[in-house]
């Protein structure tokens, strides 16, 4: 029989909690064997759900050597420290996204994967796992859609988390766009202009302007506090048609005058299959040896343009987004 | 660490195949040990790809003691005979549809059952865990429609095996409606009426009228040459409301002066979480000892209604569906 | 400039209102001469709104000799004899369905036409002018569906008249399909069975099989009360694809977490368009001397056609169509 | 009888023509009387076909006195001079989008107005008639999508007119958006940002950001060769949810694995109903003596803000939109 990965999962907030449940249920690659949280009734409650250990503190569980791979779901500021100790112990490592809080944050876990010769680091952009944007970009190379000029991009919140900032809705929501079109268009963006309609307070929601290197531009919608409900969209619009995500219902209803469907409350319904998908795909290539997925690179560069998006805004105006030469590990 | 249950597969071929590797890559909670097909080749292929062995024949495979529950999916003759000897072994079973090809091989499986005064048996009727499904049963159950009063049906495939005959368009086709209004309705069937614009030859499509017990009527469209891609629809209609399946489509494409979605051109992708889903449950639900999904009971039935439906299609009447009581061992 | 067409209206109701508004607002061809009602503060209200006579009696504004053509809106059971009285004073007419509230009635409509030697009478059926339908038709003519198979029809009120009865859904809800789909497929219905959810007290809704003398079946689901709005709807299912009727909105929300659109609340906004097309295409049928639309023989059959729906609601079976030689004045 | 108002059209290419046709057929309250062009054989065609005389030179036709008001639809450049000889004498006018080339000449239409004190143009911004964007403004006016603070609009073309140059995408076309979005939002535009996907040559597609006073925000994609059909949309974008136009189709194919609807070649089916609904109400609001729709200001103001559009996409900046004080006249 086919050996599974150990896994370790640091943080059992609500992402880790998710990630564990999910590898319990659908990920027969994979088995949760350790997990750690500064919560540790939490985390021994989940712990006990699947049949894992409780570590006493994340060191613990990444020098244990107890563990085959590590996921790491804890508070953004622990992301690249975290990561750093992972690469450090050799282990690989599915790290949630943003990869550090700032730029420099995130380049170092990429000098620390440069330092050691070895990509070890996948980052939790899930969407790149989600059929619906899999299918877009299968689009796009089939050139269903001809030459790509414009996506238009919605990410649309039901409520905000209370600590949510203006300056969190780049790094932490709008992160996901600045990520995800890049590789739908196979084209870095070069230049992002972020503004909103309210100029002051918690300024909600926010439009996006992304120019890539292609020419092509992308309008980026986050409303953190859009209130009907949880909403992404992407259209590529080329010069032979356009491709579309199509909402995610499985059910429509006819009642009270009103024809149409549920919008779901949060991301989990939308993403569950990406979620699945991402873990899956992930403990089976660190069992194969052969990386998949969003890079530490990845990960930096969208803190990069996440961190030039913030700029704009507090400089209203388009800001260029900073060029680095791509390491050779990252191909 | 958790016990997976160990499943032995009878029957390689597409259905079978593909439940081999819906376990293997989303199914933690048990393993492919074992298959079995008279095509040996095709059987070995599959069992080098999941790791399990290959058993001389079904009987060896139930016989041999190594598997803790099985997966019928070998030819529909073979369907009933086989749910007996895994009765017999003592073997939780899931079995494809249909249960048996008339009603005396479907109810040889009840028997065998209720002789054993022991469940044993699941039926793959999988839209019952089709998210889309679940969903207009929680719909109903809430009272979101209201009184049912009717539920209309479509159910379309691109082209028809060469195989097909008018009669397999029920009881190879039409049974998944058959089992999964009543389930939708909780309220069984007691008329069909199945008749068709096709006078001669291969009388496709079909056109089902179903009573059921609470009165409400439900249709039934079964195309088998639909020609345009596989295409299963459901609208529950009430004195509130109405709550419908939603086409699957997860890109839109506007192109060529149209705008729409690509139809599946056969079920596997419709119905892919579904099965995915059955699968997870009844392992986990093996390994709980608590049966799960549709019985021998409901699968028997489904047969039933289907040859009452093919004498209505042969004799241009509506036909009433036999009573029987239903044994105490399916509640 | 063009002859304008003088037109009476009888009965000032909710559809004769309508008539008068449509064809004053949007109907250059026409203009509304003469209204005539039993309430004649309506009929007044109504003539001052459009600069219109208000006429007597029905005979009156037959007789006076002041309108080139007539509308008839009254109740239903004045129909056919003001058909007769208009086709008596050699006027062509606009009636209302149904031409008839049984055979002998539209019938006697159908022999008057007949002995004048002169196709007077236009039935307001006014679906053959819905863009819809008319594209379903087209698309049929283009073989875009391939033979067509079934065609599966829904028409649902938000709520029924007081007056409504289980036959009248027959007589005057159904009417409009049992018109429109012969029209559609080109094939008369030559058998209906209409039965119900609803055994007892106001049968609604209502389900019916039409078969058509081309092999062709249609389901026909009729409900009153079916409280989310009004609904109607057409497919036509064929060898090589579908057509459908889409759902009429031009607005959609998405507020507290649902996305969708509204229903309207009855036919007429549902309509707007089709009486809009009905009344400019006949006002200029009558004034080219060519008529257009449904014929007094397209009215009588549907009557036929729906009293042989009532028969098969008692009776508890389907009933033939009688058969009937077209007049060779219907060509 | 009602009077009926005697149009005379000058300019008799596509937009003139459908113009009297919609009149002819649809618009009781006006008849068009007379008609001129340059093409005098397209003239008198069109002229034989609704019963109008030719007028040798719009001058004639303006000056004859046998005409109660003016519809311009010849080409943009002659459409201010026009729109100054009607005021001139004294003629309420329609006259088609843009009401001027530039700034200048659109002023100098206001200028007139505001010289003989009284209202006599509205530009034929047919999108304020349209009955989607008037449910748009309804819902805002409602509250149903509580405070706006985004608007998504789309405005794409099959195939541009070969005389299509980078400027006229802003000035002939996007002014559409750039008059309905503040239109919608009572809130004008302070600032205009166009850019392109394509840098050099024919810069098509185009991507404007709007800026309102009222500090919402609204994004505008117009391509003009968007190869797949004519496609217009607009989303609005508010604290309590969205709204958001429906596309057209009335009927909805499923063939050759794709299910999905028809779109239009160009804006006349499209907006086939907005025309008919402007001819009408501006007919009635002509023999009314009160004016309806977009009045010389707003074209005037449409003209200056695509002007600081084509500045800014030549720039590469945002611009401000150059205020000017409302003369009283407007309101």
């Amino acid at each position: 029989m086919a050996r599974r990965l150990r896994v370790g999962v640091i943080g059992t907030g609500a992402m880790g909690a998710d990630h564990i449940r999910t590898l319990h249920r659908w990920v027969p690659a994979a088995r949760v064997v350790a997990v750690q949280d500064l919560d540790v009734d939490r985390a021994k409650q989940l712990a006990a759900d699947v049949g894992a250990d409780v570590a006493e503190s994340a060191d613990d569980l990444i020098d244990a050597g107890t563990v085959d791979a590590l996921i790491i779901a804890s508070p953004d500021p622990t992301h690249a420290p975290l990561a750093r100790a992972a690469i450090a112990a050799g282990l690989p490592v599915l790290c949630e996204k943003p990869l550090g809080t700032d730029p420099q944050e995130s380049r170092s876990v990429v000098d620390a994967e440069v330092a050691a010769d070895r990509r070890l680091v996948t980052v939790g952009f899930m969407r790149r796992f989600d059929p619906g944007y899999l299918r877009l970009k299968d689009a796009i190379a089939a050139g269903r859609v001809g030459v790509p000029r414009l996506v238009h991009n919605v990410h649309r919140n039901r409520v905000g988390h209370p600590s949510a900032t203006t300056e969190g809705i780049v790094v932490n929501s709008m992160i996901h766009e600045l990520d995800v079109v890049p590789w739908l268009l196979d084209s870095p963006i070069v230049q992002i202009e972020v503004t909103s309609p309210v100029a002051e307070g918690f300024r909600d929601p926010q439009l996006a302007v992304l120019r890539h290197a292609n020419g092509a531009l992308s309008t980026v919608e986050v409303f953190i506090e859009a209130a009907y409900g949880y909403d992404v969209r992407c259209e590529v619009v080329g010069t032979a048609g356009t491709a579309a995500l199509v909402p995610p219902a499985v059910v429509t209803h006819a009642t009270g005058g009103v024809a149409g469907t549920e919008v779901p409350a949060d991301f989990r319904p939308r993403f569950a299959d990406a979620y699945r998908l991402e873990l899956g795909a992930w403990a089976n290539s660190v069992l194969d040896g052969s990386p998949v997925g969003p890079t530490a690179w990845d990960g930096h560069r969208a803190t990069v343009i996440a961190a030039a998006g913030v700029a704009s805004l507090h400089e209203g105006r388009a800001v260029p987004v900073p060029d680095e030469p791509r390491p050779s590990l990252y191909g």
